[in-house]
């Protein structure tokens, strides 16, 4: 069900191969400009730009095709679609299962119905649809001061430095926004881009982490039980493909701490309550308390790979050697974090929409 | 929000000081003969038994108000609540704010309303509703042969042995259901009874992480945008106080493999197409694939230590060091692991239900 | 499924003949300190207290328990019950189908395992939680000055005056409110009172009409396309027992107007836009437009009644004549009244909720 | 929200004016071949064919997006849109408001930024999308050999005979859905139509009313408290513009009858539990029972007529006489019956679906 969301419900559809990908939004408020050019540089991030990617070219020129109306929003559902132009589809072969791709589930799921072309609509492509979402959605949490970046805090096994309460502020935030490659230690972006290109080389991949911040985050939101900020934030993230695990704060290193070590102690500054520490990831008791809310998520290596591997016709259920021809992506950790900053602005919007409802937004 | 879930939405209340805690459970079919003694058990397991455990007494006998008659389920909303007793709530302090604890985010957000008493709403006692949720969703689940099952993979940072393709098995979950301390390899247990009891010495706590495997799922339960599998688990465990991490299949390590070494190669046994690894955590796409599904997920060390504190008094704002006296857990691993299969439990009868509908429960 | 609400989301529970019956409601701000005088004046309302109606004495002492915690609200799940005293249950027999009644349709929909003793959860008696909800939300509409009232428009085929512009005035709503027959012109109260306990001594039931009107509704509520203030009005009225007709403004007597005196004129009173006529019943394009909000109710006839009755018994399948004994109400359009009169108060509080997230209620 | 449904959630779009109008449906399962020629069809019969309705061509050609592929569905979003043609929006002016038309409520709501060409969102012209949507549901429903028909019941005070017992059938029901101006009985056909060319002359218009039933409903679907099947079904007739009433069996005459001559009693007819009458409309408790479904729509007269008509400019609030030009439609009944079958249809497709599951579908 690509339908998510309870304030500003998303509607999601299209295939790789289709004629056009697109994304409804409703319940946006009337009388909004959207801010295009940060539209067109989302989506310009996302595209592969580099030797780091794969080389097919997408444009993603997107139109608007209803709910805009004299350079604003009109208050009813607001449709932006972006045609497809690169569907050539000879390449795809139905029945052969490419490994840890969703061409087997999508079979049973489907009942072999499905559009296979590209990987129809379980492609990455449909990402550019959330990346444009992302885009309004931080430009709605600029009032609000609220801002959101990431970077990647690791590639295999290499790794960046982490997000401290020291090197936190919304410079640097915005500075990853504008990063083709973002990271907060800048030493590690060599060894970054030679793991990718040595992967490449092997025609193998690669997958690695992502840290995000959030900064400005208002005080008081989420709850306990079914509506915790951690419960709202994995979901969203959850859905972009090639996830594989979120976690908040220190994560799983937490659970090697004592109690002692792990519990972020109470300090007043400047008249306001804050932690000295934040092990919780500015979140307690599922609320958010007015520190950064940091959260890392796992993203495993790309599943398309140059490498001859193993698998089975779905229709015959004969073994066969396969080898992926074309150009793939290596990494597309430098790319998803796009699309976990989008699906980050576009929960914590949610999250202050059912909360407050829409004034905030005009 | 204490309400979730589309086929059979639950709604959850009470406080841990107050008159009862309960669940209502919406859309359950009539004519289901609840097994009382699985419940029971559930519940006896959630209770804290030994010297691992706080010593408060919490019999947690159940009462069914509602939607209940002749030995069996009307088809109407089922209330359960559990009466409570042990009530004294003299140890509380609403103003002085326990570390990692929801004392200060709760102020926040309920303006200084919240029944403070024993962590009020966010007590980990509500869990015991949910525990009793479990209890009857995993006895649905039995029509379909589907079980779950956990195992402490780590307290701090000893580590048990990982589910593994060899070492899962019908018989090895149901085991675990039925351990007070449920382990893989067991000769780890008396190692991770000493971290707990030297923490408890120590007057500190710890945490660490569950493994949790659902065996016999369906095929082509999940899907891609909003609805996958992951999503869907991850939002339901996130409800769990303490958890602060969840991933899948390998979790975070898969990042620190080559695709070649992460994808899951597919090949065919007794006609059937499976993985030959199961890194993927049985969910390709967002949709289950036949394989185990297996998640981690991380609890922090108890935020209730009995060493002294810094924290500030939310009123005045001054700073002091605050000791907890009285009985806590140095760990609740071994206590949210009960929650953690309940809450997996209810999300695959959600999963089922939205996509077959009821008829299967009867 | 008895969950409803998006913004304050409420769970409704018990029969008739249960333990208890009562309603969980989630989201309500902290804070909030209960009016209970009108908690018990909206039940003493619906209560029975005359000939017109049966004579079971129902005093409904209600109790809060949870949510609730030195006098205000805590902001987490408030849940209030209603014990049930007078259980007889020996009166019915569970296959002899009562015509109008749900007894057929339970049988089938529930398989026979429905708690037939007194409607069970399809009771008239379960509307005490619903009346519980509509006197908090009334409560929290006053900060608006919203104001909800209802009368008796007609019973059988003698007809109260209707709802005029010029007789509408928030007093008059109170003074409706407040009584126990309420009408708008009292000249009719005689004759609608005759017709009651005509029907009454004839061992038979009479149905009517109620009209509603909301006045001080903000400007700007609802919308087009499936979210029409109409359907949210009609989905929580149709809610209601009895309830087989609901219809906005002049309702089905619009359609044999032309156009031109269907059409409400705009017109300016002191620089603000109003129109001259309300035919439409204060929305137009889904959407409040200032104007009072009128709507109609169609309370079918007491399905209970004295006079013997052609019906079939369940499991023989054998015809047989049927006669109810014990004393049932000859109408209930003057109990149904505050439950419609609750209702409208809960849709309206979710509509503004929504629209405008929960700080206008603290 | 232009989003609706829990099972089959569908997202609407698109102005009169815009580029394009559009739906898109979630969770339709995979493998459907549309029957193309029912959906062309529906569009037809929406359409204005003759001097009973206003001239401008509409002649709808759709096109599908995303969701179809090879001739079947493929489990994920269906997109289906039109373009919009005939765009000239020259005869708009924005501040002017057409009396009992969303003018004024969309300069509220939208605070001025609304597409106000043709009526935008709010325009009947996007019910094309709907009249699609229930070509595919009635298309499914045909596998249950459920059949949902309607006629026009009154055109202003001219009545056509109503559905009895005796007149409905499946074949009359399919006999209405293949007419052009459906009714019960053809004699009155005349009659409403010189009542509408009448009206047509005058530059007036009228309205009427709609009976709508819906046969070989599988019994026990609906529920007590906020599930009832009258919920549901006016929940989705309220969301089509012009709908002021919507009322089950014998609606607001229910109203007038004596509990004896209102109660249905029950009988056995070929060893069927059924009952005698159907003054319930085949609802009771909020649960089907068998019998036909049958409720009656009230359809405002057209709001735009070419008689000169008193309003006010929005913006500098001077009172007008307002004579729209143009040719409109002197009555929209036999076009929104269309409508009004079509959103029957997606309702009781998604009660069976929630109910059932999607497997009935394939």
């Amino acid at each position: 069900m690509s339908v998510i969301g309870d304030a500003i419900p998303i509607s999601l559809f299209g295939e790789s191969h289709g004629k056009m990908i697109g994304i409804t939004l409703h319940n946006l408020p009337a009388g909004i400009s959207l801010d295009e050019s940060k539209i067109k540089h989302a989506l310009e991030r996302r595209r592969p730009t580099s030797s780091l990617s794969t080389k097919r070219s997408e444009p993603d020129p997107y139109e608007i095709i209803s709910g805009y109306f004299e350079g604003k929003t009109t208050g009813t559902p607001l449709t932006i679609v972006i045609p497809n132009k690169d569907t050539r589809s000879k390449d795809y072969n139905k029945d052969v299962l490419r490994p840890s791709h969703s061409d087997f589930t999508a079979h049973k799921k489907y009942r072999s119905h499905h559009d296979y072309r590209g990987g129809g609509h379980f492609s990455g492509r449909i990402t550019a649809s959330l990346v444009i979402l992302g885009a309004i959605c931080m430009q709605l949490l600029e009032k609000r001061n609220i801002i959101i970046g990431s970077h990647i805090s690791s590639i295999k096994d290499i790794e960046d430095m982490k997000f401290t309460l020291d090197n936190l502020s919304d410079k640097k935030l915005k500075t990853l926004l504008n990063s083709d490659f973002p990271v907060v230690d800048k030493t590690v972006i060599p060894e970054f881009q030679d793991m990718i290109l040595n992967a490449k080389e092997n025609k193998d991949s690669v997958g690695g982490t992502i840290e995000t911040a959030i900064l400005n985050m208002p005080i008081g939101i989420g709850g306990p039980y079914f509506n915790t900020l951690e419960s709202l934030l994995a979901k969203h993230i959850y859905s972009i493909p090639a996830i594989k695990g979120v976690a908040f704060g220190k994560g799983f290193d937490i659970t090697r701490l004592y109690g002692s070590e792990a519990n972020d102690p109470f300090t007043v500054e400047n008249n306001v309550i804050k932690t000295k520490t934040n092990n919780s990831g500015g979140i307690q008791g599922g609320i958010s308390n007015g520190m950064p809310i940091v959260f890392t998520s796992a993203v495993k290596p790309t599943a398309s790979i140059g490498k001859p591997q193993e698998t089975v016709n779905y229709k015959t259920k004969e073994s066969l050697t396969y080898t992926l021809d074309g150009r793939h992506d290596p990494a597309i950790v430098h790319r998803v974090i796009h699309v976990i900053n989008a699906m980050t602005a576009y929960a914590i919007v949610e999250a202050l929409t059912k909360e407050e409802g829409y004034s905030w937004m005009i």
